[in-house]
């Protein structure tokens, strides 16, 4: 682990001068909040994560849950980190008072978690799923389930999992066969497999509620028949206490390359007289259910993504400025003395690059946060319906940028310790690890870009496409007023201005032929990706040169928008132009990949 | 594991098309070798590589060796694979018969390495080092250090190791300390430590032979004081058994991320009276030595990338021709039956892209491979010493391209199998780790953009880049000739033109400026990559081109050459295009990395 979690100065810089958080403070939701308040919850989670999640990074890594007679078992890290998250109210952090919650913003609450994530990624899918999990049941489940369930979990005596996947269906969810079959006591019995699933055992906590998609008897065909089911692993008593076991059991473990202390299993329902489910809202509305509740759980991946990119920046950044290691090639006299690593031009490349990376990441995460809290809070419903447009287009590259960059990041951590990047005795080929999770859950990457281009960008009449550019034409005004350099604000300007000649050609292109259309979705997604990323570090450029040119600034503060102006010129200057080269490639509607055949192989 | 290790179709493509192996025989050192003995040996190889190597890929990752007392202790199919690649005479493959040798090819014996690399990485690291070892001490030990130690290594009982590397230096070599005194018995006594030496402990032979360098008593500073010796983990008796123990001793293991059948140690020399050394050649020419081995252990770790990508290559093709998995974009029907992975235009995206890095690294890994034999057993001098200024030219990018786009291709199979990607209970998480080490031993990547741009590109009045630039444009004229398309032949054409624009741009830069004129050579050293990678296409593209034209194919053999021609396509208008972007950089001479300050961070 880094010493730091991830940065300071950089959380304050993202909170209350690049989000203006502070503006919340207005809407009725925040009014009894205070800057001094979010700050407050800051230190606690930063404590928390520093004290009971990063303790055992290495260790759950090393010694990652067993299954011994059908149960799993986890070093006893996990539970006390389990317990320390939920005493500390985070799991509800979002929620309203009267719910139990801290009603805080959710830009606050998503800072919280970017701690824990960067402090433990495997033990924060505990909470992580246990967050959607409760937001899910609040949403639709009736007022008899919210009663019975949510404080279970709210008081960590049960964690939620998401049970979706199966053996034979991957990413296409409308193929799942998990049966449910009602029961003259009026609820449900499940008989299937389920793959994949994330925490779905352990010994943190008494029960397990797993929130289940499966077709009831006679369902519609694909995805229109999919109904969703609360099926806890041992029921509840009416006093609340886990009862009967249920006849959902751990098959076995999956062993994953990293995020190794999130317990992952393949999941046997109803071997005997099937797995009791209650029904959640109607039957057949369930894959809307989760529907509902993916552009946070998109988010959530991506914050991951970004604080594990983070961890790696900090660590190979403190090894390269305490590790000396050969000279400057126009040095001549091999009796001077070695030069730190940081001196060497090709370790700045690798540093900055990460430094463009994981700030952008979780600047991209928080920045589509204060999106969502817009969506929900913000005071009038023409600004609200704005940020529902506005973020439903980004979600895709929201999830994938950050998790595709994140393991690029990682993986120049490696490079920047040498041999001693790629031994366990140091943390970062950990993070190589974990990263690569990303990219895979949550969607894998083609079906972002299918997402993208297939159905966000021209929903509505492209409205969420014209809102997103709107939005960064008023930045660039924006920029140049501040004085930003002419090569940043051209830059992304060019950019953009190609995004919508690509965008224009590859619609055209769908509507000719769906599937060789959108057969270079993925490349879009990159394209689209890097013109978001440019854009978020505009946006905090133009702050930087700000505060710059306002003369008051001491000098750690000078340095600090140095760093973030030159972070923004590296994305801007050497990874922005790549958007030129893959609109060629998709304008032409390049027919390589599509054209090459199974045989040619 | 695949069920192929690389493509037996592929290799004699390679072999005897690409590189028509056979125009060999007219040498002398070959007259007495037919193509059926190159067969022979290849059929040899590749059962060794199946039977005693594939067998234990997985098993040497999951039971990594343990050092206890003192002694590595490893699964027991490591020994049997050392002993049946020894016996099947694969040490000496390409030494002369008089020297107990089969006198084969350079490429040939790199074929059988291949086989062995791409059945198990890991512990083709024994046999791959011996054989560095034995040529070192072939070329430049004397008479009585090679009829002691080369028969040992010879017959399996003793395997060789490099020791250059210490805690304190890492890639600067001239920065070691270890010290070599001289004794009254005429030799020396050693004492230091080595840090992340391979194989230099295990129970697969007797005895293991120690390379190291170590400076001896007041020699000069820096690298031209640096002497090679010769340390025997214990002394040899006159009849050649193992003797005495020597004061070397495995300090501790490291703990690799991958390639962990390969024991990789901290070594110290005289903890106590110090350890044996016999110095080899002249005192204080070590690493000229070392140098001299250099080509060769770059051409070897570069295939082992490429081995490694073409097995994640092939195990994500067969996944994706097996596994069934949703409907392409266009259907509406979901009652419809699942359609496979491979018809998924992303998923040929991931593979065509796959073809193209494992395929181009084996051919570049190969084509280096004949060049260093034209260097050797060229007829005319004017053609060996050609083949020497190539070969010292792309050394870099040979070493680098098929490091850095393994990774790349070993990260997409992953992606192709989704989360079964991300488990062992697959290879391809395996692959990926393994891969990570090549872009770090044998130098990291920003050590051989310097090699290139600050050495290699303007060593004798740019001899080795002239010929390159000749090569390029003869099969420029030859490739047009064939009937290939337009596209791909002016594609190199424009990017060949770039290089030499931008070449000469940095030559001045450097000379302004070395630090700066160095600073962005990695991107050099990309672009030149992507150009050597193209060439590589293009030539195989021509051959399967005149080959179809001919008329005289069976359908498999047209379905490869498609395949060829599709992945130089996939090169050339994919990849190739970036080299503009990465021209556009270097030629303004971009400051942004450079600049970059310590406390910007």
């Amino acid at each position: 682990m880094s010493t730091q979690l991830l940065n300071d100065r950089d959380i304050e810089f993202l909170l209350y001068e690049f989000l203006d958080t502070e503006r919340l403070l207005s809407r009725p939701r925040y009014e009894d909040h205070s800057r001094e308040i979010f700050d407050a919850s800051l230190r606690t989670a930063k404590t928390v994560a520093e004290k009971y999640f990063a303790n055992h990074y290495e260790k759950g890594d090393q010694q990652e849950p067993t299954l011994v007679n059908g149960q799993v078992e986890m070093i006893p890290e996990t539970k006390a980190a389990w317990q320390e998250f939920t005493k500390a109210g985070f799991l509800a952090a979002h929620q309203d008072y009267d719910e139990g919650g801290m009603q805080m913003p959710e830009v606050l609450v998503r800072v919280i978690m970017a701690y824990i994530n960067a402090a433990n990624i495997g033990t924060a899918a505990y909470p992580f799923i246990s967050i959607g999990v409760t937001n899910l049941l609040r949403a639709f489940g009736s007022e008899q389930q919210k009663s019975l369930y949510l404080p279970l979990i709210m008081d960590g005596r049960a964690n939620g999992t998401m049970a979706l996947t199966e053996p034979g269906q991957g990413s296409a969810l409308g193929d799942i066969t998990t049966l449910a079959e009602p029961h003259a006591d009026g609820n449900y019995r499940l008989f299937g497999q389920k793959m994949f699933i994330s925490c779905a055992d352990h010994n943190i906590a008494d029960n397990v509620i797993h929130m289940v998609l499966a077709k009831i008897k006679d369902a519609p065909v694909g995805v229109k028949g999919i109904s969703l089911f609360i099926v806890p692993k041992f029921l509840i008593n009416d006093d609340g206490r886990p009862g009967a076991r249920n006849d959902v059991v751990v098959a076995g473990l999956n062993h994953k390359m990293g995020y190794r202390n999130a317990t992952n299993t393949a999941l046997n329902f109803g071997e005997e007289d099937g797995a009791v489910g209650y029904l959640v809202g109607e039957a057949h509305k369930g894959l809307g259910y989760m529907f509902q509740m993916m552009n946070e759980a998109r988010i959530g991946v991506a914050l991951g993504a970004a604080a594990i990119a983070y961890q790696g920046y900090n660590c190979s950044l403190e090894y390269a400025r305490q590790r000396p290691q050969g000279r400057l090639p126009s040095c001549r006299d091999p009796a001077s003395a070695q030069i730190l690593l940081i001196e060497h031009a090709d370790v700045r490349r690798l540093l900055l690059a990460q430094k463009a990376y994981s700030e952008g990441a979780l600047a991209m995460c928080l920045y589509a946060s204060a999106v969502f809290e817009d969506q929900n809070t913000a005071p009038e419903e023409a600004d609200r319906e704005r940020a529902r447009l506005l973020l439903d287009l980004i979600i895709p590259v929201v999830k994938s940028w950050p998790s595709k960059y994140g393991c690029v990041s990682n993986d120049m951590a490696i490079q920047i310790l040498g041999g001693s990047g790629y031994i366990r005795e140091y943390p970062v080929e950990q993070m190589y690890r974990d990263q690569r999770l990303n990219p895979i859950h949550e969607g894998v990457e083609a079906i972002h870009g299918i997402d993208l281009l297939g159905r966000k960008v021209s929903m509505k009449d492209q409205a969420g496409f014209n809102i997103f550019v709107e939005e960064v034409t008023k930045d660039l005004a924006h920029a140049t007023k501040a004085g930003l350099t002419d090569n940043l604000v051209a830059g992304l300007k060019i950019a953009l201005d190609t995004l919508c000649l690509t965008t224009d050609a590859l619609l055209e292109q769908v509507k000719a032929d769906t599937d060789k259309g959108l057969a270079n979705a993925t490349m879009y997604l990159d394209m689209f990706g890097r013109i978001v990323a440019a854009w978020i570090w505009l946006k905090q450029a133009r702050l930087a040169e700000t505060r710059i040119s306002a003369g008051n600034c001491g000098d750690q503060d000078v340095a600090f928008y140095q760093g973030k102006l030159q972070a923004a010129r590296y994305y801007i200057e050497w990874e922005l132009p790549a958007v030129q080269q893959l609109a060629a490639l998709l304008d032409s509607g390049n027919r390589v990949t599509f054209d090459m055949k199974d045989d040619w192989f």
